[in-house]
């Protein structure tokens, strides 16, 4: 049995965490920015230390194989895939995403050094924009299901920019972007290594979790609007204040996501007034809002709750409200075949291992629509995650990688 | 009686009115903004036109003379002003500040014109950053009070900018800023003309508003500070979300001014969350809070409600709370000899007149610190300000024109 190195991965994890670090001691890799592409460059150099060959798809997925192993099998043949993401949440860790991503590549190396004869090709990916800067899980619903132009030229950034003008400058080319759909019978399966960014694992003390399906996830902005007044001269009652309604919805999230079940959750992590003065009465409130449930029946009912209550609140302070919602993703349940292989390979190397939800969306979640999909999760410290403080112990990533690899070659050798 | 040339002071309302306007029809001339550059460039081009003199003083504040006038009286002798602000608010309007200023220029053009001999000079003033985007009307309390350095240094506006990085940017010298304060004997009286911000003339179909006194203001910034987690894997009820805690604050800013008195007033007009990811439960939510009632009394009051409210909520949700505000700015009883000359030139005039208490913040409550101040208001339509649609009738724009010469000549001649 073919063994990771542990150190390497390891050390490039810290190493890839040193990219884009701020003050806070958190990551801010937005997809396309300056400490992305950093990020991306740091990547293509351990690609080419490794031997390994790095191609750019139209928007901007990295996909990496070994010349070697490729040598030793068909490699017209549909490849297993393996990856995660390296942008990051504006003030995140070092393991979301990158764990996944540096594993991979640690699994892609080892079986380039082997010069391992498998019966499927391997492809290492990065996929782009998962945390959705510009549209949720980006990159990999980009390839799996397109995007027209005419729906990037839509798209924006939190920061207000155009998809397309950050794209272009970063050196995308739009045209390409716009036609970027894989070819059928290109993915034989896929496996992805996460951190499971919740307490589960940690609190039973499981080393490896079997991941059965990821939520369902739905969001959008909800936009009130009233009058702008003077913060001076308008009576309490005479206002149409957007920003106390949109105070009221936000402290209503709570009882709607409990209204539906205890697996629902909504955050609200972006909310601007406008017109943005200190003594103005604001005109408009806009409310992102990410909501998750397990099920397909229940994201439905939370949406629609979520929509309710939004109206309700609207018509008692006398307001108009907007709602724009991207169509919710749904939930999506992983291959039962993936699972047992990862299972099997944990057994085999005297982890313990048990069935897990995911409550993040993940890239898988797109792949899983077009070929055979798992993800493997270990434990999170404390739970925590998209924030400075997201940890996992060195030993918890050393057997998520071991495991990774053991996947990957017995999909590969089915 | 001499009398203002009301077509030129609506010309020039006008033609200011479309500086800095914006595709939503509101005006944005933040102070020191190439906006309110070209705005106070229009204004000295205005003043050159008319043969008047302008200097600028150390913080930005415009003062204007007349040579001719001052020819004909003693031009060492305490003056009388009368001025406002031509900054705005984000989406403002055409009238706030604006009238002010304009008229009091119309004022002196015509005492120009007319080589009006007067007891005392006549001075017209343009006070910098009224709307406060550095400090609550921050050129006449600098030039009342004085900034020391390490406070200019401190200050930041909206954006996020340094106020001395911009205002270096914008020509301005820090060293001479920070020693601008107002020699004694400088000013003998002031009056300022404005809109009134609020529907009570309208509604009462009065001409001119005689201001009593000048509402008191607080304000500053609440902190919740909680804990930033994954948005997907953190149940609703292991979270610390600072923006659900926020959200309640804003709520109940209605219910905490019902409970100081019927005029007290409360507004959040910027919030914002950290780290500002869709998908990340806030860790910090910042809320700004203008609040304003008319007594001494119940501005203490006010801000001890409001303070004691955020700290309940903080505790509620588990959060910490930081409290930042500037010092409160007391109540301004304007000048009663100043409400008797100008409730007499509208009774000369044939102008309906009634007392009036201003609920917005005026550079007339801090030059009323060190000269007898008065503040004449005409009606705004629908009570509207701070907004696109701020309004006020041609006809009473030329009736606050006129009685501030009026009143600026009784002044001069007392």
């Amino acid at each position: 049995m073919t063994s990771i190195d542990a150190q390497r991965l390891k050390t490039d994890l810290i190493n890839l965490g040193n990219i884009g670090r701020r003050p806070s001691g958190g990551l801010g890799r937005t997809s396309f920015s300056a400490e992305d592409a950093a990020a991306r460059q740091w990547y293509f150099d351990r690609c080419a230390e490794a031997g390994l060959e790095v191609t750019v798809d139209g928007i901007g997925n990295l996909i990496v194989s070994s010349p070697v192993a490729d040598e030793l099998t068909d490699p017209t043949r549909p490849a297993v895939w393996s990856g995660s993401h390296i942008d990051t949440v504006p003030d995140g860790g070092a393991f979301d995403g990158a764990l996944g991503s540096i594993a991979a590549l640690e699994c892609l190396r080892r079986i380039h050094e082997e010069g391992m004869a498998l019966a499927r090709p391997v492809r290492c990916i990065v996929y782009a924009d998962e945390e959705g800067n510009y549209a949720h899980l980006f990159g990999s619903r980009a390839i799996t299901r397109g995007f027209p132009r005419s729906e990037l030229e839509a798209l924006t950034g939190r920061d207000g920019d155009r998809f397309v003008d950050t794209f272009t400058a970063a050196g995308g080319d739009v045209d390409r972007a716009a036609n970027t759909v894989l070819p059928e019978g290109t993915i034989d399966s896929s496996v992805e290594l996460h951190i499971e960014q919740g307490p589960t694992l940690e609190a039973r003390g499981i080393d490896i979790g079997v991941v059965t399906g990821i939520v369902a996830v739905g969001g959008g902005t909800i936009t009130l609007r009233g009058r702008s007044d003077h913060a001076g001269t308008t009576p309490m009652n005479a206002r149409k204040d957007a920003g106390v309604a949109a105070g009221a919805l936000l402290a209503s999230l709570p009882d709607v996501a409990a209204g539906i079940s205890e697996r629902a959750v909504i955050t609200s992590g972006i909310v601007t007034f406008a017109p943005g003065g200190a003594n103005v009465i604001p005109q408009a409130a806009h409310v992102t809002v990410d909501f998750r449930e397990p099920t397909a029946e229940g994201i439905a009912a939370l949406e629609s709750s979520l929509i309710a209550r939004a109206k309700e609140i609207a018509a008692e302070y006398g307001l108009d409200v907007d709602i724009d919602f991207e169509q919710s993703v749904p939930p999506a349940p992983l291959d039962e075949q993936v699972q047992s292989i990862i299972t099997a390979a944990a057994e085999e190397r005297g982890l313990s291992q048990v069935p897990i939800h995911s409550g993040a969306g993940h890239d898988s979640q797109n792949i899983a629509t077009v070929a055979p999909t798992g993800m493997i999760f270990v434990p999170s410290i404390g739970g925590r995650s998209h924030c400075p403080e997201e940890n996992t112990d060195w030993d918890d990533v050393a057997n998520g990688g071991q495991i990774l690899l053991d996947t990957i070659i017995g999909l590969a050798n089915r």
